[in-house]
């Protein structure tokens, strides 16, 4: 059986990783999908809190057929531990999926080739932009899967973003 | 709709969690199960990984209709602070299960009402009972989900456990 | 009997947070101030520690007829767990005071409403501004309570200010 | 001037400490107050949290004229640095007053010698003490300051400590 | 070239450690030294600080021809992290050496295997024995390289020992 | 017998370091080498880990007479316990050697002069300068001294500096 790592912060949640999600489906027995910074919230770059994105990110994947474990990993600022930290948290992986410079380097110093994705239309589906749009009271659903709308909905995480963008 | 938490440390997880788990099923629509003590491992009170844990748990609950998020719950060492983490941490949840006389204070003092569950044969089946009988190298499988005991064997978690045990 | 709650870094505490608190005096029993990112100090833009800092907003309220309680308050990094990290740390209090956004979002979400205030010379009086004529060489004297510029001149601050400064 | 420096847990204050604070006062021109181990609270041994502790002393100390800054400190779990960490979150202070042999030592290192302090009926009047009284359902108030048995009452922390006293 | 690697806590260094690392020295090109728990001090069970222990092993191989690297190591509370963190701190090593379970066992997991070393006069020549002859105040010193004498003497270690022992 | 102190970050160690540590040996009996941001590596900013560094030191000084002490140091995040928490890391020292600006104030305030270096060729012999070349493949091994040169190609800093680099 294999098992296939995939980590991002999403904040939020986008079509993007949805797709490569699907992607790594068709690749894997089952997946983990780490919650990186799962710490952060309220943050301008990080609005929503670990638990949010658990939900966001379970809810979008609720009619994949391949199992998933989301689990939030908190921060450890010390980049020569983080692949333990990972390790320790989640159920065992063999597979690992990034196109992150630093992820794909500290996997390798421990051993573990990373395989990179092709990325879906990176420049709309980024977070920041996402974030980007939402501030300007801009169209934004139609870059998430509904079920993301509908947790931002929930916990009023508009309202939020645009108070805590408001300068002091 | 309603969502159940439900805490613990699960060291390991055992029949009787899997029958109070049973039970919540049968009460609320999602259950968030958190997995306490997440950054302890390979202590003799505290064998296995917070993702191992998040393995058995989610394993063993393969059958339940009811969905489950299985979340680690890292120490803060702040009570006070007890609570607002586990929500950062977690969906959202409403009704709160715990015969944990800390938990229900804490939840209590936080204005969330905590349910009390009776508990299954509490003397056998409990964490520490089995590390006993690990220990002692007597029968402890049948306490356990079946799930439970593959996990322990694919991690050699008998083997971990013994040599933690030694005197130094 | 009601309490205030008022926050700040006071990098140096100055005549707007004087004037801000005379007014709060006038609408609630006590005060209780917190003194954030108490652990910070010789910084550019925090070179004050959280007990000189305590000093200054003590000795400049002294006259001031409602009671007081001056408490540093250390940075988390968490957003969410703030506001239970505050509580912890104070008497309890049932009105808030801010204008700060992130600091009204996170009390809001915490169900606890937060009144506005208006500001004293917004642009003269702030740390950031005091900090720059100090490093300039300029009066900055007139814009803080008197007992402020014997703190800083007991403690040999405008020295550690100059110092730290420099590039390496 | 002079300010004299005292540190305890206070879980509670009580009579004990209000002897020897009225003794320092007598003594020094201000007092400043360290809460120890502000961070721990709704434990057996640590009941109350740190702002709890602030409002009892500083309610119990009212009608002392000798001003008192009462200070939270967090522990730091590192004896080599907590001399500069309590430095760093109180005003400054020149005379210390402690019979605690770690607090001696320490601050004696540092080149702070210590005045030792005559102790007022150590066996009945202790936090241990004190904390068993209320456990065990017996009389407990003539051992505090009416303003601690005030706060008790509010923040119900009788209910408190009997709840998480129980056995899980 | 082969790097052997020893941790202990070295409260103190004494002639049980000198022998272990005599012997190290004949099999392997240079010799990594962890000083662990080295934020620890001014504890009964941890009286010296993480420098003073490096400076009591530095002095007491100073004849040694293969050369050593004395490295404070922190504790970081998370066993599953601890090889990593160790790696981080000290040059790459190859050979690792210890008797300690825990220790064995987290290097195995991590694909290290450990060689284990002969025990000299384990009963004699422990830190907890020499403590207890210190607080005793009976002879210690022979159980000691004489450079650990001087060290403990500069540092007035025997008076702290004393001091910190003494019931509160 | 006189111990001196010299601090930095050594990312990597280069010339002007040996330049200057070649001085100080002429002045003290013994020095003591802080590796400063130790838990840091795998960033742009700080490729290599306190292990790495201390070696890089380490063996660039082997032709040394005076004997060296090598100290990873992690940062602390509290300028005002930085001083102690140094001391308590290292070997006792009574001679401080630094350039930087805080540095100089923290051990000042400490009550501990700290004297000045001329330095060596400061704009090219700059660790940022350094990684600058190596990032660009133009040559860089000229401005090391040989010892680091080795470290670096053991273990395969170009690649892991280059691909740390790449925007994600």
């Amino acid at each position: 059986m294999s098992r296939g790592f995939y980590i991002g912060r999403f904040q939020p949640y986008h079509n993007g990783h949805q797709s490569v999600l699907e992607s790594i489906a068709e690749e894997v027995d089952e997946i983990v999908i780490g919650v990186g910074s799962a710490q952060l919230s309220h943050e301008v770059d990080n609005p929503f809190t670990g638990g949010e994105r658990v939900l966001m990110i379970t809810r979008s994947l609720e009619k994949l057929t391949t199992p998933v474990y989301v689990i939030p990993i908190e921060d450890l600022q010390r980049n020569a531990l983080w692949v333990s930290h990972v390790r320790s948290m989640t159920p065992p992986f063999d597979v690992i999926y990034s196109n992150n410079p630093l992820v794909v380097q500290l996997f390798a110093e421990a051993g573990c080739p990373v395989r990179s994705m092709e990325m879906y239309k990176r420049d709309t589906h980024s977070g920041t932009a996402i974030r980007r749009l939402i501030l300007a009271g801009k169209p934004w659903e139609h870059l998430v899967p509904p079920a993301v709308v509908s947790v931002i909905r929930e916990i009023d995480g508009v309202k939020r973003l645009l108070e805590i963008a408001q300068d002091d």
